[in-house]
């Protein structure tokens, strides 16, 4: 299934994008998509019930996409995950994941603005895939069953200043949590629409010109493994979001002068099957 | 205003400790204590107004204490933010202050269990002054707005892996996340309570043992320059909480064979009119 939000910030409905491309209303099967769905053992199944059955059709017109979740409990980054993108960066392939994290208030529609700070310079580009986590996962073992606890996938655009990251005096947190940074969606497609999530192409273009076309096969960690190391160190919750690392071709990784971005940029990112963004860069 | 959650994980409810030392309900006024009430621009008077108008009182006996905040939007951190306590560790005194993040589902309640992580052998404890976020702050410019923006404070514990934050492969965040990683209370302390925020004395026991007596005023940074200086790089919203770092005392500093918690040991923590938390260790 494709969910999605819809409406206004901050009062979105739920929807669902059938089959044929048809927007249906889940507003009479549930009040939100979001963790407290995804924690309901049989939440999703009573969507798919639903759906199975018929739902009333919704008119997209002037229609704003949402984030396809309401706010996550936790957003955890993988740094440094793409082969391609550690020798960009001039980074060593790291021993085991590099996590940061993300506040879920950073999360935005997929077609909102994104603020480039006061005082940045270096805003960066970055498209990842999003694992949306579906059932509790502490101290998990194997691939299998970090498998298992993935309600779905997502696109996720993880915006960074690259100053306020990296020179700004310790942690990268520092330039990961400016407001709107985390532009999510257009929808939440459930694990058994990826097949494999090792096989997805991404690409992020910046005014029309590609910029990164990369490949979750060059994936360091693969998802599997992502999560089961996570649950090590953390309690996962339902609706906890992973963003699992951009491939090559971010603006720290050009020559200079670096295409950092400006107001006014136009972003667009896809991963295959899981649709598109569009972002234009504002002020803050 | 001494304001409190009381009950069992998950059910607890709002109430408040008087200038008497008795416990109050405060649930026939406010649902809960959180985000949405510090968001509502007269909230807090509202309670103020109801505690002057008398409220029924609440038998202590039993009840458990939970963290004075429902869950909060994020937790910011603060590293190596009293001079005693970088020269312990070693670290030069940042230039600007460090920034690391823990995830909300951490906060536990003051009593309750600390988890010691699996394959952990170098979990550590930090007494610290948590601010909780009133009103929403943006690119702030001075103190006095800085200020302006604190609803209150609290005692707050940032249980740190030292092993998983330092030596498992970058970015602190992997070892400050561990479930039950930051016990919050026992109150929320209303900014009006706490004339000085650097002039309070932190102390924190092992076994009973003085491990950390510091103050306030050590901090490099002091409260008002870490919410106008965060207000920089990232939005601040109410019911967001800042742990304002540790002073001298933690097992990292310790010589060789440093001192780590582990199952069974007893943390207790106190800071100047914030109240006293209380801690048993358990292997998670």
């Amino acid at each position: 299934m494709k969910l999605l939000r819809v409406g206004p910030p901050g009062a979105e409905r739920p929807a669902l994008l059938d089959g044929n491309g048809t927007l249906r209303d889940l507003s009479g099967v549930v009040p939100d998509i979001g963790p407290a769905l995804l924690a309901e053992p049989d939440g999703l199944d009573r969507v798919r019930a639903a759906a199975d059955a018929g739902l009333p059709g919704l008119d997209p017109a002037g229609l704003r996409v949402g984030p396809p979740l309401s706010r996550p409990g936790k957003i955890v980054c993988i740094g440094l995950n793409y082969h391609d993108h550690a020798r960009e960066t001039g980074a060593a392939v790291p021993g085991e994941p590099i996590l940061f994290m993300k506040a879920p208030d950073t999360v935005v529609g997929p077609h909102d603005h994104v603020l480039v700070p006061r005082g940045s310079e270096k805003t960066d580009w970055e498209v990842e895939l999003a694992v949306v986590i579906g059932r509790t996962a502490r101290y998990l073992e194997t691939h299998e069953e970090a498998l298992a606890h993935i309600a779905g996938y997502a696109v996720a655009h993880d915006v960074s200043e690259r100053a306020f990251q990296i020179e700004r005096g310790g942690q990268w947190d520092k330039g990961k949590n400016c407001e709107t940074f985390n532009p999510l969606g257009p929808w939440l497609v459930t694990a058994d629409e990826v097949p494999d999530p090792q096989a997805l192409s991404l690409k992020l273009w910046v005014n029309g010109d590609l910029k990164q076309d990369g490949t979750t096969a060059e994936m360091i960690f693969p998802v599997a493994e992502i999560v089961r190391y996570l649950s090590r160190f953390m309690t996962l919750y339902p609706g906890d979001v992973i963003n699992t690392g951009t491939p090559a071709g971010v603006a720290l990784g050009h020559p200079e002068p670096k295409p950092y971005l400006r107001a006014g940029d136009v972003v667009e990112l896809e991963i295959d099957g899981l649709g598109r963004q569009r972002q234009e860069l504002k002020d803050a």
